[in-house]
């Protein structure tokens, strides 16, 4: 017998009642968002017919290390956390390796991944500030099926810019969220006036995350009693998500186990920052080291390929400007399956860490991450998500690793959340018909040139 | 703070090691399978050539109340068991009922639903005996995916023949199951002695459950190292699935609570002959007490409309005769969208025990049971499988009647899965296009008057 359970889940009265804020621990802080006009460091005045007030307060909040979750935050938490942190023991048996590998699974919820996490602290922010709704846009489909279902819950309006491409690709998607009520618009479209901008430049255009973001970002200003929302990149998106770490690092005291190596997916930054986020406050307060690894696609290489710069966040240009790697906001979204991770920027703070050399990053191939994805679905039983399976990718690179240098480390990768909306690309690779992609040299010297001259 | 947690779940030690038999308790056994040819009861030698040979032990042992769970099936289990039993807290709230809501949630594994936990069991035997494959048929699709994941695991063969109508309508079921490796076929086919026939017969037939299962028995009986297996219905699935009711009943032990009223969807019966075991166990033996209710859809109502009586299995009249309540094996399937319930027949075990009264039955309408399945994503947050939802529909149902009456009953419910693969049928009920159908009295007639002469 195990002494380590398959799963640990802590009781309800474990679960971490605060989020933690990796800035109040970092000395050097994050750049600041700037106003494009003015080349001015963005003030909560600025933010405030965007974003809803208590989160500017999140989102500028550089030294609280401790932000206490409201309970009915807590309360909604309940019905989907705590998450399992699971212990891969079919996946090691199938590897051979002497590594320990654990996961924090957070797919075990209707809009099938950790972005229900912020959503629902977005959507009771917003009820509480007394509006009527929101806006935000989706890619892959998991953030804008996250906000309706936090919506529903609170009984907001949701209006959803879904990135044209997938709203076709993805009616299931779509559906979801209507049956939780929200409005589902495909981006770009005749209702704004980025969308119909960019309709006539680009006529046939099956859109793009920068361009949804405009469309909803106008709409918001323009609705009164609304805001728009964001699932990933933001610093407050990083503290709600913070809870995933929060939770794993609880779990792994329980067990008496401390990993070696923390491996996350990385699209904006949303799942790896708060999955690392009290690991790396540990270390940035010199109180443990952890090798922490971001994975990021071939086809979208912010970290990898891309420069630390400020740049614009959507196509339209209307929002402010974050410093971070960038592969430039006109880069061409590229046909990479895994919608999540297609954003061509990564979060300021994550940016910040890396510049910092606090954790690393490597690219790598769709197929070689659907070959993985399955393996894991084989043996661990769990269909994983495109964007998750890229953790699975690199863990289990790391694994294999450890079996040739005979070493035991402990592993924990963040598995994101589940592929049941993702077919399509398992249709590709289960028809050998899947593609890898990777930007030229050339086309980045491209979209480089093109980044805003601060 | 309530003192009964949102979810409960089992430590891993606290798994049941055993399966619980109720047909141990019966006085009165459910009848016998019979062989057409001659009428006489099956034995375990006609049985052969069909099924494994454990599971054809388990399939006429009516003595032994406890059957052990076998390691691997167990360590198998622990990728996703215990699953949780869920108080429907919010449910309870957004109802104004007095009635305490839980809810045994069988959905946090990638088939979807509770079929799991059988196919695992069938897949472990088939491999044991040295079987090179399985046969099945998959309707909805959650059974064939459940043994798909098994049969990966198990390093087993497996080929699905799959109702053509769902293989059509439900491609990314179909690619969930070739992900694990299964092969697929839509029924009927042209692979079969029995395909050829029905589609010779029937040209551009959509195929039916009935039908599937007579190919891939036929399938199974012609090739070496083969042999078929099924998801519902028989004695051996209800026993596997007894674990959900044990699972349930010791967690409800745990908080010191016992329920009044248990309700859960029934299609063959495999849901509801797991979760109702161990609770009608109690009853049997005149320990305990407890209204149990079977759900079924008004479109495909085998308890509340059909007869008890033999009927054949399948389309191809090539399986045993099953006395059960039924409308007929020839009766047309409806177009309910709760593709797990469109089985013309009833378990033989759950057929005697209603026929003893020990349980009640109510048919319920499709636009009614989506109703329910919204009120209850947008409230507790999990989007329900269209056949769990039956079981959403009676006990909201029972809720309110305990509102209305001001009664406290402690209710528990079956969840037996999510409707992810389901989304046509919710897109139809949110653009107000589905329809409710039900037989009429001529159609039921007419099925009943082909019934076989015993």
């Amino acid at each position: 017998m195990n002494t380590i359970p398959y799963k640990t889940y802590l009781e309800e009265n474990e679960v971490p009642e605060c989020w933690y804020n990796m800035r109040a621990d970092m000395k050097k802080k994050p750049a600041p968002l700037l106003i494009p006009a003015t080349g001015k460091p963005c003030t909560a005045e600025d933010l405030a017919p965007v974003f809803c007030e208590e989160l500017i307060r999140q989102e500028l909040d550089e030294t609280t290390p401790l932000i206490k979750i409201p309970k009915p935050i807590r309360d909604f938490y309940r019905m989907f956390r705590p998450s399992p942190l699971i212990r891969a023991y079919f996946l090691e048996e199938a590897l051979g390796t002497p590594a320990k590998i654990y996961y924090k699974f957070e797919g075990n919820n209707t809009s099938g991944s950790h972005k229900l996490n912020s959503a629902v602290a977005q959507a009771y922010y917003a009820k509480a500030q007394g509006l009527k709704g929101v806006t935000t846009e989706t890619g892959a489909g998991q953030w804008g099926t996250a906000l309706s279902m936090a919506c529903a819950f609170f009984k907001l309006d949701c209006h959803v810019y879904m990135v044209k491409c997938s709203y076709e690709q993805k009616p299931f998607r779509r559906e979801v969220m209507r049956t939780y009520g929200a409005d589902v618009t495909p981006s770009p479209s005749m209702t704004t006036d980025v969308g119909r901008l960019i309709n006539a430049e680009h006529p046939g255009t099956t859109g793009s995350l920068g361009c949804a973001i405009s469309e909803a970002v106008e709409a918001a200003v323009k609705t009164p009693g609304y805001r728009y929302v964001l699932g990933s990149v933001l610093n407050q998106v990083l503290l709600h998500q913070s809870i995933i770490g929060l939770e794993a690092r609880a779990a792994f005291k329980k067990l008496g186990v401390k990993p070696d190596v923390i491996i996350g997916c990385a699209g904006g930054g949303s799942n790896l920052g708060g999955l690392i986020a009290p690991f790396m406050g540990e270390k940035l307060r010199g109180e443990a080291d952890y090798r922490i690894i971001a994975v990021e696609p071939a086809s979208c290489p912010s970290f990898t390929r891309g420069v630390y710069a400020y740049d614009y966040c959507d196509t339209g240009r209307i929002c402010p400007l974050a410093k971070m790697y960038t592969i430039g906001a006109d880069f061409i979204p590229s046909p990479s399956h895994a919608g999540g991770l297609r954003f061509h920027g990564m979060s300021s703070t994550l940016s910040e860490l890396y510049d910092q050399k606090l954790m690393e990053a490597v690219s790598v191939k769709q197929t070689d991450v659907f070959a993985a994805a399955q393996q894991f679905a084989r043996t661990e039983g769990i269909l994983p998500a495109p964007e998750s399976s890229h953790a699975i990718r690199a863990t289990i690179d790391e694994a294999l690793r450890c079996k040739a240098e005979g070493r035991e480390e402990t592993i924990l990768f963040g598995l994101t959340g589940t592929g049941y909306f993702d077919m399509k690309a398992y249709e590709a690779f289960n028809d050998g018909t899947m593609s890898d992609y990777e930007p030229t040299e050339e086309d980045l010297a491209r979209s480089f040139a093109k980044l805003p001259k601060i």
